[in-house]
């Protein structure tokens, strides 16, 4: 609470003078007693100042349900590929006042480029953006990204005001082990928070690494995991995002006396889905569906990551909090009527009311950073008959090792439409180096033309998959002309883009623009006969070597099991 | 989590290395969790590594339940009258091993002096002392402390490693008015805790006390002030100490939702409670035998604590925390068995094992400031038939208003033990002003003597009762003697007395000996046929100007419910 502000305040508190808006007849949810309550709530300065009677201008909300403004505590906001301002004009009216980022993505591209740019992108918007610092950039030495943060580029960020903590700390491996350089930036926050990733980790290791001050996990995917980590002194965020769905499984861990360190996470949301699904509202209604207290369920974006994020001013609707509240006609869609961002009503019958259109911020643009690309590379000379193809798996991330006969031509690799074995490649796109790793993929189900994006965790390189060498080449010296982003070409022609300038992960277009643009991108695929749902999202995690089972960089070919480059014909 | 011991914590957590420690078959309280778990605990360092099957010399506690070390969020060390380090050993055996002090007694009489020594004399103890800053020094204008400490005073304080926020807030009038001197102060902690102290407030002054940053309460008596308190976001700590005992009645406010949000606290443990009832294990016995789930107790005094101070290191059994634990063979005594803190065993079948007597740290020793006091002082003229007496009521520290016929003698005003009517005064005892208040007091039932204390909060001030004038003034002067204390002095001779030389508080005796004397001094004071239970703390309490209706300090008579000093003699 600031001093300058108080003494007024105080004088409304007090009903010495009437208040700015008094929000009539509501049942408000209480978050610390889990009750409802049929109450008045007073707001003066965007600060709740009391609970009760109160003169001053009315709101009626008469039999609706007062929730405190919801709170995500682990999302990475290039998944949405918006600028933080679209991000925040998308969330609004979902109910999410506060999120919580991990510029992981960003961080990979451009460093502290990319850190600098989210927290002036993300200042002053009517959703509070916090950051936690990504410690993990790069992800892994399999692969080239675009900087490298170090501990002491971390300590610059320290004392901004909306910095709050450690992001994920992926390298459970390394945190384990003790290496010195990763608990050197875990020590750089002695109080935490120190966000954990660590999917599957159990027994001694998940001791060690609790033991080094790692707070949090979202990644549980088996409810005997998230059980364990709860009893070893977790947070554990319940993720249900655009892609890893873990909620079902999960929501048997969250309990009376352990719902206090659980949270809902999406972790990663696609245009389509804020604009069609929800967010953390449609995370509420899952919930419910599935059996939780509706008033639990809302403690769990509300109290609980405020309590874990030190967020002291938010999470309960109480006199001195910032008055974030989200108003609901029933608990079970969660369908927002009326949000309030710092005590303006900002969201009317679903609806923005107070959206200012004012000039973007100045955005910094991509360049793309690719050597000369010749045909030639995506067709090397066959040293084998076998190969190794990256084997998709429906609505997974992990992939399969397939040793199969290699589809040759002419002496040279080439592609099998026939069998379903596509060419894949990773381009190195940030130093110029001409890395090009090559490999084949079995599942993407296309019979002419390629597909390419600069989204491609987590050095986000340039992938592209294709039938067709020459469309391959196309997509990607497409994508180097759009400065990122993502395209289909068929027969020499771009059937479909979407620019994404900003690193190479995020568009300067409204959320609508982006999401019609990235449906036309899967539509383009699907009329080359590809049957995946979301392509792009797929390709996306093929250069991610630290999920199992084979994976390509552009350093090569990744047998992720065990964790080191390998040839792509012939069995090791 | 310090960096440089941690690679060889996280190679025992791994089970790389064998543990110092190892607990075994115990059953582990997860507060986290509200389980009981059947695990091995493993130790090094003073820190938990791990939880499962470890290798490493043994300690088994079968059968028996592992329960985190205590924490006491409310306690006044000087009421204990014992040194930090007696009050430790009195503490270790009773299974708390972190105490959270208000030194609110000891400021107002040697401000920054007292805190100095308190934190000098706790520093290094097997008891961890954290404090808070007392805010309201003087509690009044209505009488003269020894010491008065401003926003700049404290602020010196702010980084000291075991100084946590501030005390106890009770000039919670001044706080919902907006006094700025106060303000002030609580903007030093502008991340809390703030500890509230707000006995029946509510409604629009209870919100802006709350939205002022106010997080605590722990003088509700009343559930429904308990209830509401907990709605508008304060931790609810319920009392049950020496003193105040409001257990019983609010236990019903804790509820498996609100449950995170309270605490046990003692406020205040006599030397008497300490030795033959207990401190915080006595307090888990009462609220489970008044039908508190044992884990939900526990939970009171472990992790909710550690959370409300931001103690993130303790609070549970979890790797990576402090190896604070107690061991108790069931959960309805929890009559302690074990107690480890920083996994050294200290305390083995209920007796302290470890404790080395080393020499007492350098105290700082009382000079009691009274300019030269004459007999007549106490005996002045009557100046009306009438006087107000304050009248004691049993068990409690409101005391009312009584207009009798004034006992006079000779012109002057006497005592008068046939109507159980005896003199009482309150002599300033730090600035030698020659301040002397004078009053009546009916219930105390002595027939001769006198008794005389330095303990009279909250300026601590002589406050002296007696039947014969002349006894009184030697109380008076044999305290001067002692350098503080208590005494009861009858025909001349000193019957029994306690020196309390640090401050006029605190003993340098151990626990027993200052046990043992205060018996004495209550079987002296029922020789001289008095009648109440405990007539140093009813006496204690008579200087205190902010409890009702009627009390006196050094400044006189003062109506506590007009807030003013008002004469002896006759109505208003």
């Amino acid at each position: 609470m600031k001093l300058n502000g108080l003494p007024k305040l105080l004088r409304v508190a007090r009903g010495d003078e009437p208040a700015e808006l008094v929000l009539t007849g509501g049942r408000v949810a209480n978050v610390y007693t889990g009750e409802w309550q049929k109450t008045d709530v007073a707001i003066c300065d965007g600060v709740i100042v009391g609970l009760g009677d109160y003169a001053g201008p009315r709101l009626s909300v008469a039999d609706r349900y007062l929730l405190p403004g919801f709170i995500d505590g682990h999302l990475h906001l290039e998944s949405s590929m918006l600028t933080p301002r679209e991000l925040s004009r998308a969330l609004l009216p979902l109910g999410t006042t506060t999120v919580v980022a991990d510029p992981h993505e960003i961080a990979n591209v451009w460093g502290t480029r990319g850190l600098d740019y989210l927290l002036a992108g993300s200042e002053g918007l009517p959703v509070d953006f916090f950051f936690m610092l990504p410690p993990c950039v790069p992800a892994t030495l399999l692969e080239t990204s675009g900087a490298n943060l170090e501990a002491d580029d971390l300590m610059a960020y320290l004392h901004h005001s909306r910095v709050l903590g450690l992001a994920e700390v992926m390298n459970f491996p390394g945190v384990v082990a003790g290496d010195p350089g990763l608990l050197t930036k875990l020590a750089l926050f002695p109080q935490g928070p120190l966000d954990g990733h660590a999917p599957l980790l159990s027994g001694k290791a998940l001791n060690a690494y609790r033991l080094a001050g790692i707070g949090s996990d979202h990644e549980c995917t088996v409810l005997a995991e998230a059980q364990e980590k709860l009893r070893k002194g977790f947070y554990v965020m319940l993720r249900e995002g655009s892609l890893a769905k873990n909620l079902a499984d999960l929501l048997p861990a969250v309990t009376p006396a352990s719902l206090r360190r659980t949270m809902l996470v999406t972790d990663d949301s696609h245009p389509e889905d804020l604009l069609l699904t929800g967010h953390l509202n449609h995370l509420l209604k899952k919930a419910v569906a599935w059996g939780l207290d509706p008033l639990a369920a809302t403690t769990m974006v509300t109290l609980n990551p405020a309590e874990y994020f030190h967020l002291n001013d938010r999470g309960a609707v109480a006199p001195g909090l910032v008055a974030d509240l989200v108003v609901v006609e029933e608990l079970k869609e969660f369908r927002v009527d009326k949000v309030l961002k710092n005590g303006n009503l900002v969201v009317d019958q679903g609806k923005l009311t107070a959206w200012r259109e004012t000039a973007p911020k100045s955005v910094p643009i991509s360049s793309i950073n690719v050597r000369e690309l010749v045909l030639e590379a995506f067709s090397p000379p066959a040293t084998g008959s076998t190969a190794k193809v990256i084997g998709l798996i429906p609505d997974q991330l992990l992939t399969e090792k397939r040793l199969l006969p290699a589809p040759i031509r002419e002496g040279r690799l080439a592609a099998d439409p026939s069998r379903d074995i596509l060419k894949l490649a990773v381009v190195e796109r940030h130093h110029g180096t001409g890395n090009l790793g090559l490999g084949l993929v079995q599942g993407f189900g296309l019979r002419r033309g390629a597909l390419a994006a600069s989204v491609a965790h987590d050095s986000h390189n340039i992938v592209v998959v294709g039938a067709s060498e020459a469309d391959m080449l196309q997509a990607v010296l497409h994508l180097v002309k759009l400065g990122g982003g993502m395209a289909v070409v068929a027969d020499g022609q771009v059937i479909a883009d979407l620019a994404l300038p900003i690193a190479g992960l995020m568009s300067l277009l409204p959320l609508e623009q982006v999401a019609t643009a990235y449906g036309a991108l899967q539509e383009a695929y699907r009329a080359l006969e590809g049957k995946l749902p979301d392509p792009f999202m797929a390709l996306s995690f093929l250069a991610l070597p630290v999920i199992p089972s084979l994976k390509l960089t552009d350093l090569g070919l990744v047998d992720v099991d065990r964790f080191q480059i390998v040839q792509l014909f012939g069995p090791d």
